[in-house]
């Protein structure tokens, strides 16, 4: 029904993450509405991302250069460094805005299911950090799953003997949330991780 | 904060009709974890799409060719023709798969306030259409808004004299839906064009 140069390009969007037929539709016909030269440009910078995105050499983050934003800035505190499983959540982490220490992208997390083995994480590149660059902490800000735990008391675990003091973010509820939409799970983890105040 | 290809990739997707900041950057990070040949293609495409669509010379409707594939369909009824305002109407009403005649798409609607009037539509065409091709009904298929409305009048008006029979969609409750979201407008609309069962 479309002519095929429309219909590929409703394809294309249908590959992007929460868009189906129809919100690929919306877009395609919002691409044909765009000038010209925006849709160049968007053309072009598609073409371009995987060519120029790197891994930053040291943390494994996204970087167009040799070193990421984070590790090129000589004034974050070099003591602390966080551990995330993904790029973007480096991304995530820095638009709160309170974290002034370096990362480390794991890149996927221990899942015997999914056959990822602690040899598929960058676990040596970390130990060599935590030597050489004489690392204090390293908070492990991965998500609470089960695969997300077993990451991080391996992380522990082979940390066991350097200096470095080994944390993980606190799992309880989010903030502002109500509490009827929250799972037993958190409810139960909040309970155990209270404070006194 | 991101990379400069990964930031201008973000702004590409932002310009896209529902998309925000959060669902641009799920959309880039998405676009990192596509094959590159998936990318290249989406690249591709929307490069190419701008210069291969073209209006179709009979209706003005999207083709890849002179002609949309409803005009160049010879099984279609020549005798009816549904006008619409834009080229995605077409495709709208031919998914339902219930009309079998031609369409003509107006580009526009008559609207006074964003000084757009009579001569920015292809009146003239439509007239040609209705003499040249015999056409026995007209259709006037566009939203029931007062520009809607306003249209639809107008196209009666010209069409006076032709013996081609002009009628408009029904405006109405949509089907399915619940009583409790439906406006006055429309609930009084759908009074008013009340039928004998």
């Amino acid at each position: 029904m479309y002519p095929d140069s429309l219909a590929r390009l409703i394809d294309d969007f249908k590959k992007l993450p929460g868009v189906g037929e129809k919100t690929a539709e919306r877009m395609a016909f919002a691409v044909l509405a765009l000038d010209d030269e925006k849709v160049i440009r968007f053309s072009n910078d598609l073409n371009d991302i995987k060519q120029k995105i790197k891994k930053c050499k040291i943390c494994g983050s996204l970087t167009d250069n040799d070193l990421c934003f984070v590790c090129a800035d000589k004034n974050r505190n070099e003591k602390v460094l966080c551990i995330v499983e993904d790029t973007k959540d480096v991304f995530l982490f820095e638009k709160t805005g309170n974290f002034d220490g370096r990362y480390h992208v794991l890149g996927a997390l221990i899942s015997p299911i999914d056959g990822i083995g602690p040899e598929d994480l960058p676990l040596k590149e970390i130990i060599e950090r935590v030597e050489k660059e004489k690392i204090e902490e390293i908070i492990v800000a991965v998500k609470g799953t089960v695969e997300g735990e077993t990451t991080a008391l391996y992380i522990k675990k082979i940390l066991e003997g350097t200096p470095a003091k080994v944390t993980r973010i606190a799992s309880g509820i989010p903030v502002g949330a109500d509490m009827d939409y929250i799972d037993a799970l958190t409810l139960e983890s909040a309970f155990r991780n209270r404070k006194e105040l």
